[in-house]
């Protein structure tokens, strides 16, 4: 039996995710207060994000570019509530090349205010609608609180922009991105149930007249924003002239809007699926899915019937290795690959080799199935498929035990103390949703009973997600 | 008979270069001096060379990871060349969350320090070397003249930094990155021949012992250096103390080596194959490798032949696009597809389609070929293997054109005028060298006569490359 080599999620939470972070040598502090390092373990899984997420922007018809780092301060003066709302996060370059700027340049928080002033310069047309850009890019916001991939000074992520020639032609791909980029990958691929909702006005993007979330529920109760889109309205286009001439003659301005998905999201895979042995990686996530262990070894022979199991679960196209390490005891190989995550484990020692079987490891459920040896690589294929599934059900069992429904504010308050409590809107209003604030708790988001999300700030059925958040 | 709508080469170069940047919608300036915007088609040429550099510095071993943009700046002044050489290029944050910082953070120019410091926490023992990371990011360098893609404030590059226990070990490998990830993809992918040679002292990297550089040869005759790989001997690894300790239990300083190639590569693509139609791009590279032009259509039967052509190539993996947006004119449509560079296009109207035929046209040469309907997707298939090769050729002609041996300084001076001189280095030496800068010109690496590279600033046989830069 391992023992555990974290502090236990029932021990302490946050201590249980840094310990993750070190062991795993995901990532580590930044020199600079609230920067990151991300190592190449780390990097690997976001690779593996950046992709997933990619395929399924460019299938929604969106084209990547790059926009520059450094915004002139008077760009983000342009549309008032984006510059009152990132102000007070700006990080600003004064000097460059050895002089003081004759203007500062802020580092980009987001970046709505510089692909704006392009929008306008490349839209002319109705023809040229909509235009729909993405860039993968580092943003710098200061946070007072950082905490490794969760909110980090500087962050990797994907910004989405679009300008399109009608309001409800920017409010459909809004809702496209929201649900068949971010709700899906965080499905398919990160193995998430997510609550997809509509925020209330508190807790709107700056400058957006609608934002729709995917919010995660963590091991621990507490919510993560996963991904957002935002409808920006015409507020962007009037500050920055998105303007075109319709199929009239008629110059008209564009609807804009903005959608974002991050490092966090690194975040949000270790504290929704982790335990207390390390990272589980969903399968169809995972830079390794399975591994081959050469439990012990003394004439070559376990090791070759572990290679010829690696090949043919390569040339099936598994991503798999080989752990061949035999002078390192396996037990402390075992705890390791736990640690890391690997969905699945070959374990092949002489014994079994002796009697042409394998052991099959889910890191899922920590199971072991003993297999014929020419049935182990089926089996990982088979397993793979199941780990995925299992996980997204394990996973939507979880968050569907810390939903609590509430008849009041007492018992939303209560109930939001270690989990997520559902409460109708029109019993927490403005007013209530100050008040949860002064107990550390937020909207997270507003649903319909239907799970469809409302159309206005105060939809009559529409029901609240409170929650701590991360 | 197309018209050309670019300013011809002949005329202006550097006019030129501004046309097809702009007519072609590669890139433009940002609203910061000296930044770039980069646009969707200039970013998908961007995201190929980024997936086949990527492919060879993962199968060279190293591994991707990510380290803070923002660097104290105490970091920087450990490495006292380092320091000299980047100081007056750096960008400086002095504000973050609206207020003063009790110390500034330079945002890299370069990450050797900041990398440095993590090499230094990881390495441990003999075991954990050689260290090799990549990391794909933006730097950003204070540029005096900028120009989109060539020298830009703000650039995206890849920086790989690897440690190793023995000199000849990080020598071995910088060597390695520079023929096996740099030159081959010069060379099999953007079909461009480089001299590949050692930089004098006063080219080299603030803070290398020696650095290796890729230089190309534009279509004006000037340089362009396409990529670096640097030894950085034990400097770094002192000012860091980036130690191990040996098999022996001896703690032992690091050898380390890092090396780059940037967005710089899009000019040189640009310049080397480019002519005054627009852009040249090799078949390798090309993210639309071939487009099936429909000239004309009354009844739909040509939109249908040629939809059918480009499924066939499709399927046999070529990236290729239908262009059949007849309404507008055929002329105009051929010379935007020229702008863009795209190698191969097929041409159908409905006089080829009643004779079965077809036009095959390559970008390269601007050549048509006339071909059996049926046999066209095979005659595809060829010419982007054909064009590859081609252009290749062509570029090494024009290249080995522009190159004068001479004899004498004032030989070498008058050569490098309009091409490139290659003059004993003994002939030019460190007071030749600053002789040529009065004259805008460099020595842009040394090699010998073998074509090998020289192991030392001073190799008796070695031979100059002088020219102009970029």
């Amino acid at each position: 039996m391992q023992k555990p080599v974290l502090t236990p999620q029932s021990e302490d939470f946050p201590r249980w995710y840094q310990d993750v972070l070190t062991k795993a040598k995901l990532a580590e502090n930044g020199p600079a207060r609230g920067t990151m390092v991300i190592r190449p373990t780390g990097y690997a899984i976001w690779e593996a994000m950046q992709a997933e997420v990619d395929g399924r922007i460019k299938a929604a018809g969106a084209q990547n570019a790059y926009f520059p780092l450094l915004i002139p301060m008077n760009f983000f003066e342009r549309e008032a509530e984006h510059v009152e709302g990132f102000s007070p996060e700006l990080a600003v370059v004064t000097h460059g090349g050895g002089k003081e700027l004759a203007e500062s340049l802020a580092i980009r928080p987001t970046s709505e205010a510089v692909i704006g002033e392009y929008m306008a310069k490349w839209v002319d047309s109705y023809r040229d609608l909509p235009l729909l850009l993405n860039q993968w890019a580092n943003v710098v916001r200061w946070e007072l609180r950082p905490r490794i991939f969760l909110r980090t000074t500087e962050f990797l992520w994907q910004e989405g922009h679009t300008a399109h020639a009608t309001d409800s032609d920017a409010r459909q791909y809004a809702r496209r991105i929201l649900h068949g980029v971010y709700q899906d990958f965080l499905r398919n691929v990160l193995a998430m149930p997510v609550i997809v909702g509509r925020k209330t006005a508190k807790e709107r993007f700056a400058g957006a007249v609608n934002t729709m979330t995917c919010e995660g529920v963590m091991r621990d109760g507490k919510a993560l924003q996963m991904a957002t889109s935002h409808e920006l309205g015409q507020r962007f286009s009037r500050a920055f002239n998105i303007s075109y001439s319709s199929a009239k003659g008629i110059t008209e301005l564009c609807w804009t809007t903005s959608w974002g998905s991050s490092t966090r999201m690194l975040g949000g895979l270790i504290m929704c699926h982790g335990d207390d042995y390390g990272l589980v990686l969903p399968p169809a996530l995972a830079p390794v899915q399975a591994v081959v262990v050469v439990v012990k070894d003394s004439d070559g022979s376990v090791t070759r019937a572990a290679s010829a199991i690696v090949d043919e679960l390569t040339q099936r196209g598994v991503r798999v290795r080989l752990d061949d390490d035999v002078d390192a005891a396996f037990g402390w190989r075992a705890t390791d690959w736990d640690l890391r995550g690997v969905p699945i484990r070959v374990e092949l020692g002489p014994r079994d080799l002796a009697e042409n079987t394998a052991l099959a490891y889910r890191r899922d459920t920590r199971e072991k199935t003993k297999t014929g040896i020419d049935k182990v690589v089926d089996e990982v294929q088979q397993l793979a498929d199941r780990i995925q599934t299992d996980m997204f059900e394990a996973a939507t069992a979880r968050r569907d035990a810390a939903i609590t429904d509430c008849a009041t504010l007492d018992q939303a308050r209560e109930a939001a103390q270690t989990g997520v409590a559902r409460v109708p809107w029109e019993v927490v209003g403005i007013a209530g949703e100050q008040d949860l604030a002064t107990s550390g708790l937020t909207v997270r988001c507003l649903q319909l009973s239907d799970g469809s999300l409302p159309d206005t700030d105060d939809d009559a059925g529409a029901l609240a997600y409170v929650a701590r958040a991360y």
